[in-house]
């Protein structure tokens, strides 16, 4: 029987998703907690890997058993061996041929951003604060560069090894609200898969175009002939949650 | 020389805003910090105090001292000194007569709670979860029965000694938005001064009402009469912060 997961995550002390040497990851406190539930030794698949201090509020995940708890109570009786920073939202049976990595048909990813003169402890966990003065508008403008399928290898960290540098963009949304004094910038990116540092560092281009200190033909040419001195720096991992996963 | 600061903490980490014996708090956080900057031992006071676990977006000390920092810097000089969860987010001179706790004429306060079948720990550290069953047009209902001017006396934790229990609210309002497939409930009330437990006592007496263990009739004798056995359970703190304080 195959099982599918909803989990959400805090991953401030956590070195990311994947099982590491070392360090401690969700997908290895998730094993843990299925293996002293079921007493089994159970690998357990998630859409994508996210990295050390990413959260997550819809990572999808699987795992195959032969276990007889009823699928719906699964994420109830898997929370209570999770530590409060880990939770399944949901727990159900796949349907027949799902792998929640290969399935993956689009994913969303939010990174949030504040301005304000001084750091907020209140938001500093999920967010981050930006320093220099920058043109929110243009935050708008350079967003629509991203849409399409394109060939992101200058946003991709380059020890990555993977087929394709291509992928598609269905969407780069920014919204921005007052709150407080402060301004909370949101940038929500959906596409069909996503490169190792490729949001963290399309945010980061986003941000040295409104800051000024690139061009909008040099975020042109990072997109179109994969330029790598055309792109921002790669935003520090807080900022950045998994939304949701869509699959078919 | 009297100077005013506006404050941010999250509290999760500290006993509260009073310095306690075996305790860490946030003054005495805040006094360390003044001490390693001035080499001075300087009091400093705020608005009221806040509970252990109870965060603050927007609260205002002052304290006295001859110094020769510039009154706007003191807020970076101090935030090199305090630790991540506390920052100082404005600095300056304090008006002629001005005093922290004793000129504070509205404070507000949010309540933090979410609707969803199962813990978000994106959401724990700042709310918390509601588990059962409400009917949430009933809070907006009994939001209305607290303001005004009466005795809270059944909102106030038994040992406190004040000099009166009476108490003006100017408004309670509650907010309810959807997002990501939960329910996130703010309940934001404004008064000019709290008692101890008081926002977190009426949070849960709201909750009481709107899960049908108490009827209209009840929170209304426990406002009017100071029946204490009219009342919900108290909310945890780490649903609650002060937002901000208001002077002439």
């Amino acid at each position: 029987m195959r099982y599918k997961l909803i989990v959400a995550y805090d991953g401030t002390n956590y070195a990311g998703w994947q099982i590491q040497n070392n360090a401690n990851s969700i997908q290895n406190e998730m094993q843990e907690a299925l293996k002293r539930l079921t007493g089994l030794d159970i690998v357990i698949t998630a859409s994508g890997r996210t990295d050390a201090g990413v959260h997550a509020l819809g990572q999808v995940c699987h795992f195959d058993a032969s276990i007889s708890i009823p699928p719906e109570r699964l994420a109830d009786a898997l929370n209570v061996h999770l530590p409060e920073d880990i939770s399944v939202l949901s727990s159900s049976l796949a349907e027949e041929g799902f792998d929640s990595n290969r399935s993956a048909k689009r994913k969303t990813y939010v990174y949030k951003m504040y301005l304000a003169p001084r750091d907020n402890p209140l938001k500093d966990r999920y967010a981050v604060r930006i320093k220099g003065k920058i043109d929110t508008e243009k935050l708008f403008e350079v967003a629509k560069i991203f849409e399409g399928e394109h060939d992101f290898k200058a946003y991709c960290a380059a020890r990555s090894q993977v087929k394709t540098t291509v992928r598609r963009v269905y969407g780069v949304d920014v919204s921005i609200v007052e709150n407080m004094g402060s301004h909370d910038i949101l940038v929500r990116v959906t596409g069909n898969g996503f490169l190792y540092n490729m949001v963290r560092t399309m945010v980061g281009t986003m941000l040295y175009y409104a800051m000024g200190s690139l061009a909008l033909e040099d975020v042109l040419s990072s997109i179109n002939e994969q330029d790598r001195d055309k792109v921002g720096k790669t935003m520090p991992p807080q900022g950045l949650c998994l939304e949701n996963v869509v699959y078919d």
